[in-house]
């Protein structure tokens, strides 16, 4: 009788920079996996991949693990019909990953994939799984390990809390608040946004909480009200980005005034 | 000359229920407390009490740390303006904290403050240090350390991304869904529901991914179709909370179709 092949991935959030981030759970994931997969694409990689390198030696006791990078396909980032295009490109990563999956891992390793943050928050690496599951080419098992995300962080650096009493908080991306602020939370966690959207908003009553390279040694806070010191944000984010080549920065919009309990 | 007194705090995220959810920076500033303050009340406060103790037994490595019990005073759970009542509440508790903070910790101890799951949600620790700042007559410096919140741990164990592709995530309270949905996310999170308020949305074309006790040997589970499910969450829930004394649950809602990108 041969044991089925059931490999066992670990998605593992290693939070944002700051190799500290990491929690026991995830130091004992670390520990347990085989083969490292690398996913990583675009002007940051190599930063990320050296924080990775970073957690991997701080946390890791042994020496009988191996990293492997897979090629990401292209992105079509112009596409008309974005969710589409991410979900075509979602595909083809699939293929790629379950191919390097079958050739690396043995039929009862175990791979990891080491998530910068927490693997729920604007995360494809859970997606890009469960589609090799419904490929149903190859039979893999799979943990999830939650991580310090960059909101948590923002919210830590700035020592506040990112709801209000009783309220709710938004979480969104700058492509959305370019379209309006959301109309049921006055607390509004804005990411992956390339541009700067908040700018549009200066004249409103809206106090920011802006962080870049969170957790990094290049860590970098502003605070105050929107009007004020936007600019100052917008200059030297296009410097930092610059001079890095690429920047990851996030960022609280907190409307005021606290408005009535509804 | 005398050195001014400034008093350190740790307002210290360790995560919902399971040890191995704390951060190694977590674990760090654990081990660097004098005095952990603590703040507990309500049903759930022996449990959490114990979640605590066990804690800072696995982590703390000398025994040189007291624990100081700041009794809570009474809150006004039914007042009509709930944000004042809250409010009101809290300036009370940041005098009874700071007249323990002066009599308990030496002039340049470090004092701490265990945070069930992330200190930016949904709790009220660094409110009352502000508080304590605003007054004046103590003089604290602090620090916060970001924890593994409830929200993710849900995630994890259900091994989702909270977020669809390029989509919004709206963190809301019980309260405020009895109100209605929000109009700008399809996915909702609802954390301190008495009622599971979701239950009036059972005819919506709704999932929803329900998780209590998470991290707990505790811990349940259940997703599926809102309409199809609720009635056995809400049997659940009542069972549990009658055995146990008390109930922490959070649940996420996805909304369907997956709307068009705004
Ligand atoms: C693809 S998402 C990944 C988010 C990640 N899973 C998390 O939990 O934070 C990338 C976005 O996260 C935010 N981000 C990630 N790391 C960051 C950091 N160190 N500082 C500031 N923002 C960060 C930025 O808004 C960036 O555009
Ligand atoms: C006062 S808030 C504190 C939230 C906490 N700071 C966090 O980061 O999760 C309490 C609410 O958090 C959620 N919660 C906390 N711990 C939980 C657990 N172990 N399982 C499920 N929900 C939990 C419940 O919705 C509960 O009503």
């Amino acid at each position: 009788m041969t044991i089925p092949s059931v490999r066992k991935l670990m998605v593992i959030g290693v939070g944002v920079g700051d190799p500290d981030f990491v929690t026991v759970q995830a130091v004992n994931a670390l520990n347990a996996v085989d083969v490292f997969f690398v996913l990583d694409k675009g002007p940051a990689a190599a930063d990320l991949a050296r924080a990775r390198q970073a957690i991997c030696e701080k946390f890791i006791t042994h020496d009988r693990y191996r990293t492997v990078t897979v090629t990401d396909p292209v992105r079509d980032r112009g596409a008309a019909d974005y969710p589409d295009a991410v979900r075509r490109w979602r595909d083809e990563r699939a293929e790629r990953l379950e191919k390097v999956i079958d050739a690396e891992l043995d039929a009862h390793g175990v791979g990891g994939f080491l998530v910068w943050g927490d693997p729920s928050l604007y995360d494809g690496t859970i997606r890009v799984i469960e589609t090799i599951i419904d490929r149903g080419a190859l039979t893999v098992d799979y943990e999830v390990i939650p991580g310090i995300s960059s909101v948590q962080a923002l919210a830590a650096r700035h020592r506040i809390a990112v709801n209000r009493v009783a309220g709710a908080v938004h979480v969104t991306t700058g492509r959305r608040i370019s379209q309006g602020l959301p109309d049921d939370a006055d607390d509004v966690v804005v990411m992956l946004d390339a541009d700067l959207a908040c700018a549009a908003y200066r004249d409103e009553d809206i106090d920011i909480y802006w962080g870049a390279y969170l957790g990094t040694a290049d860590e970098i806070l502003v605070a105050g009200r929107l009007g004020e010191v936007i600019d100052h944000i917008a200059q030297t984010r296009a410097d930092l980005r610059q001079r890095k080549g690429w920047i990851m920065d996030t960022y609280l919009l907190r409307r005021h005034p606290v408005p009535p309990f509804q």
